[in-house]
C-alpha cells in the first residue's frame, strides 16, 4: 500500500467563498501513481469546509444564501463575546457563525479512485468552502491505495 | 491489502426519497472476502446523498419535512434561472433546492468493518437520499482492507 | 498495512451535549504504532454524531442553539407517534428531533495522520455530539495505515 500526502494553499478574498480545487486534487492524484484506493480532502481548520457539488456560479450564490439563512451573520453568537474578551491573544473576529456553518458542512470529503482517477462525475467539483475569510488556508490531500 | 468496488443501481420514483441499500451493501461486503477495513458508500451525483440512520417510515417523513423546511422548494434559487437559460443542453430542471440539500448532507459515508461485517448497529440503515428524482443513480461501494 | 480498532465509552448527562474525545483518540493513535494513514471516528448510533471544531464553551452553546433552531424539539415529529405506539418494545423516547439533527451532522469523521499524529490543528477538537441523552454510547476509533 502507498500513502501520499500534499497540501493545497488557499488565499480567500471574501468572507464566504467557494474555491474550486478539483484540478489541483486531480494533479496530485495523477502524480501519486496510485491507481486504486481513496483520496481524502481534509480541512485542518474550524471555519473552512470541503464540499463536493456542481461548479455553476449562480448555484454557488444559492449555497451562500442558504448558509446565511440557516446561520445568519446578524444573530448573536456567544462565541463572539469570548473572542472580544480575549482579543489580545486572538484575532478578535466575530466568527461564531463561521464555526456553526463549518459544523453543518464538515471538514472532509472522501472520493474513491479507479484506474488512477477520481470517480467524480462530470458535474462534480471539489470546493474549499471558506466561512471566515479572507484568510490563508492549507488543505490536506491524502491518497491511500495501490 | 485488497480493494473491491461495486455499483448499486437506484431508480427513484419520487422527488425526495430515501432508499434503504443496507442489504445490498452487506452483500457486497460479504462477497468481498475482506474481514477488517472500511466500506465507503459514495454518491457520484450532485443531488443525491448518502445517509445512515433508522429505517422507520414515519421518521423518513420527518427527514423529508426537515429538509423541505431548511431548503424550501418554493424559494427562488439563482441556479434555476441558469438551468432555464441553457435548457437546450440541460434537462432544464429547477433543482437549485436539490443541490443545496445535497451540500448539507454530503455525498458519502464510511463504515468500519469487523470480522467481515459492517459495524452498523441494529437501528442503523444506509440510505440513498434522492433530492431530485425520479432519476436513475449509480452508487459506488468501495471496500479497502485485509 | 495495519488496522487497529478501539472503543471509547461515553456517558452523557444532558439531552444535547458535546463531549471532547480528542485526548482519547490521540492516545489510541499513539499506541497503534501506525505512522501514516487515517483515523476514522465512527458513531454506531442514530442520535449521536461526530463533530470536529473548536472546544470553546460559549461556542458549544452556539452549536446547541443553532441545532435547536434548525430542528426544534418543540416541533411535532411523526417518529414520536411511532415510538409512542410501540412503547412496550422501545424506550418510548420522543426523539424524532434527535434523529433529524444526526442526519444533518453525520456519524463519522476521518482525520489523516502524519508521523504518528493526527493532522488536527491547535483549534480542532473531536467531539461526540449527543442529541438524545442522557445515554451510554460506544464510539469506534479505527486506524488504517503503515
Amino acid at each position: 500500500m502507498k500513502i501520499i500526502k500534499k497540501k493545497i494553499a488557499i488565499d480567500s478574498k471574501g468572507q464566504v467563498e467557494f474555491t474550486d480545487i478539483t484540478d489541483k486534487v486531480e494533479d496530485i492524484v495523477a502524480h501519486s501513481g496510485i491507481r486504486e484506493g481513496q483520496v481524502l480532502i481534509y480541512s485542518p481548520h474550524t471555519t473552512a469546509s470541503i464540499v463536493i457539488n456542481h461548479n455553476e456560479s449562480m448555484l454557488l450564490q444559492d449555497f451562500m444564501r442558504v448558509l446565511y439563512r440557516l446561520v445568519p451573520v446578524s444573530d448573536r453568537y456567544s462565541h463572539d463575546l469570548f473572542e472580544l474578551n480575549r482579543s489580545k491573544t486572538s484575532d478578535g473576529r466575530s466568527n461564531g457563525h463561521s464555526h456553526c456553518k463549518n459544523m453543518l458542512l464538515g471538514v472532509s470529503q472522501t472520493v474513491p479512485l479507479e484506474k488512477g482517477k477520481m470517480m467524480i462525475t462530470e458535474r462534480q467539483s471539489i470546493f474549499v468552502a471558506e466561512m471566515d475569510g479572507p484568510r490563508k488556508r492549507d488543505i490536506i490531500v491524502q491518497i491511500m491505495g495501490l
